[in-house]
């Protein structure tokens, strides 16, 4: 896409467009801080480019701002719209893919998402992340390595999902703490939980971000996932998900872009009976089991 | 400025990027409406081609979302903070360059502002817009025309602007209506008003765009000036301003971009006693007098 190679534009006109991006430059190069100044800068220039480009109309810009104030007014402290607009415009998964590049085996990164709390409670190696949570039982089990190979011992892992009506816990309005723990890597690195089999769900499409994704024909459901967060001394912190192999979401679409093919992860189903691997009595109920081995990069890559 | 040049991003990680990209795009491929394809897909464009021009980092990420957030939540029915945003970005004026080239000899067009409202008071010429609004007193009159010269009658022409305190009558809490009218040309298109002599002041700047413009070391103050909107049958609706010769805040530049040099009018400041063009005593006030002959351009071109 280029700048404003419309032929209806005239030179004259097209002058007129660019002094004005020029002077709004100008405006910003006083900035104390160089990197403030480089990123405002560069925002003006590629906004008045998609502005330019498009050949916005006065009604447009009426209906940006105002689509804008309504994802303002819809955000509060359970639900970020603006995430959600960025989510959906894969710039999330943009600015993740930009500060976590490949690096050699390490495990890759994808988006963070809304539903993350900071206090989760702490479970034992085995542990039930469920609190109550209802859905298919599913055995998650691996390592934390560094990128040679090396286990990483005490490592925080945090770790939360949806239940199996696609809600998490902070979408309901009774207060639960529900589908999320965080653990800690034994001196082997190794890790296990009982967590849910993710279901796929829609993000939060009530707002003005859901009217955007029906108006383009978009679908609003995830891809079904369990998040991951990891964290550890000198390791760049891993955010990601584990996707569940087979899930037709896969082929549809993530809604929010974050589906990378080594994240596809087989969630092995286990006939009702099958002992459990810790011996937990499932009570006759079907339960799943995967593996998911991380690889943590060094902190400064 | 161009995508990705950084020589320090490999050329894998670029094609990581650019898929990304490409699959975001590909998104909005079965939008029925195919001007709001054209506008996603160069939203889409634009906005990650912003995030890997500056290599946009997580912390940053989370800056502009509350930044945001917090722009949201200061608008409301009186604050359009996304408005002060897009103006002191220059994407308001370039959207008003856009759609408002230069026709022949027409009158310049400028940004709209926050700060119309619809329902001001009719005037009959020679009236006061002013209702109680303070400041020096400043006789508007000039005529209303097509490009070819002949007179626009019953016109309707819009005016507001602020108090000498800088003040539009919606920033004070009483309810207040003041500093703000409309009234028709004449049959021969001339119209004649007494209003303030406009003085400069600056945007909102208590909120998250204060906070931006200090970051950058912008002022936030507007040059001086009087808006006008003009509509007529056939003619193409003109928003514009007239600003005030010999303002300082011209040369150090209005805070949203508004300033065309054919707009800017001298306002000829007037000896106290001096008879006004109506008879209307002033009681000894210094007021001002100026003329702005306004060029419709016809509605289609």
């Amino acid at each position: 896409m280029t700048q404003s190679t419309d032929t209806q534009v005239s030179a004259q006109q097209q002058q007129v467009e660019e002094d004005l991006v020029q002077r709004v430059l100008a405006s910003f190069e006083n900035t104390p801080d160089p990197r403030l100044k480089q990123v405002m800068q560069s925002l003006t220039t590629h906004l008045h480019s998609f502005i330019r480009d498009v050949r916005l109309t006065e009604d447009e810009w009426n209906y940006a701002i105002d689509f804008l104030t309504r994802v303002g007014h819809i955000t509060d402290d359970k639900r970020q719209e603006f995430v959600l607009l960025s989510d959906t415009l894969g710039a999330s998964m943009q600015t993740i893919a930009v500060n976590n590049e490949a690096y050699e085996n390490a495990t890759e990164a994808t988006v963070f998402g809304p539903f993350f709390v900071d206090d989760a409670p702490e479970i034992e190696h085995g542990g039930d992340i469920s609190f109550g949570a209802e859905g298919q039982p599913a055995w998650v089990e691996g390592t934390v390595t560094d990128t040679e190979g090396n286990p990483v011992p005490n490592a925080r892992i945090e770790v939360w999902e949806c239940d199996e009506d696609g809600l998490y816990d902070v979408q309901y309005t009774d207060g639960r703490m529900a589908g999320r723990a965080h653990l800690f890597t034994d001196e082997q690195g190794n890790y296990k939980f009982w967590g849910l089999t993710p279901v796929p769900y829609p993000i939060p499409h009530d707002g003005p971000v859901g009217q955007m994704l029906q108006s383009v024909g978009r679908s609003p459901v995830r891809a079904a996932h369990l998040h991951f967060m990891v964290t550890a001394p000198e390791k760049r912190t891993l955010v990601t998900h584990i996707f569940v192999d087979g899930d037709p979401q896969l082929e549809i679409g993530d809604s929010v872009f974050g589906v990378k093919d080594s994240l596809i992860k087989t969630f092995e189903e286990q006939p009702a009976g099958t002992p459990t691997p810790d011996g937990r009595d499932l009570d006759g109920k079907i339960w799943a089991k995967t593996r998911f081995d991380i690889v943590l990069a060094p902190a400064e890559v």
